[in-house]
């Protein structure tokens, strides 16, 4: 049993779990682009100068994977049955994001409920929230999330 | 101008673009779980048999990254702004996926809206929907895109 797993009793509503920070590596970002996202504006400066960004800037969905790292690395990692997302709602890209930039976030417990269809698990709404080095918000999400009840006979305290 | 280049007015609702295949690579798969989403079940043989989904499986997020990839080689690259998001719901992951999979996707048009804060630009709702090689939705999302407005003097007609 490990001691610091995550079970659907331990995520109260309200409760705040802060990660990163991390930095958008400059080679990471271009890779990303050429890989998934290639469009000009996340390829070179002057696409990107050109583009409604006014400049180079990463994919939206490389800010959405450089959280995901972050979530994974918090301490939310510790959730029994790993991180198992079921839907995504209202994920917005509030600012662009420029390769050297830091990221951190934080995931706030929203509600949760247990699942009737599956029992012995429950499903936690997690707020997201992705700064930049200045503070601003660059994106934000929420997230359901599996987690596993921890129940009768399963947690620390009855090892 | 671009003969190719998509505006609002294109963009009609019920218009469809299929988009794909691609192939999941396996040394991809690992470097994207290693870089954003280091799950033992997104790592190891042996850990994704021991989970929740019973063998290996990518991250929900790369299979988003690779629908995203899709998007930008099909014919709605030509949006002539780019493809600019600005909110998803309802992302859902359906069914895992596994490295060696194959994914093709469409993308639905909606509906529509010019937009009152941004003259010259619409709002358009995509429907996401990716689908593995035995035709099974892995996973399906709605996308609010920005889009220009051709209007008078800018398109193909009066060039």
């Amino acid at each position: 049993m490990d001691l610091m797993a995550l079970y659907f009793e331990d995520l109260k509503p309200g409760r705040v779990f802060k990660a990163g920070p991390i930095t958008v590596d400059p080679t990471q970002a271009s890779e990303f682009a050429r890989q998934y996202d290639p469009q000009p504006f996340h390829l070179k400066e002057a696409a990107g100068a050109a583009s409604v960004f006014g400049s180079l800037v990463i994919s939206g969905w490389q800010t959405a994977a450089y959280s995901m790292r972050m979530l994974a690395d918090s301490e939310l990692a510790g959730i029994a049955n790993g991180l198992v997302g079921l839907q995504i709602d209202k994920l917005m890209w509030h600012q662009p994001v420029q390769p050297g930039d830091v990221l951190s976030t934080e995931f706030d417990v929203m509600s949760r409920k247990q699942s009737r269809s599956k029992p012995g698990f429950g499903v936690v709404q997690l707020a997201w929230r992705t700064f930049n080095q200045r503070g601003e918000l660059v994106m934000s999400l929420e997230n359901a999330i599996w987690v596993a009840v921890r129940g009768e006979g399963q947690g620390p305290s009855h090892g």
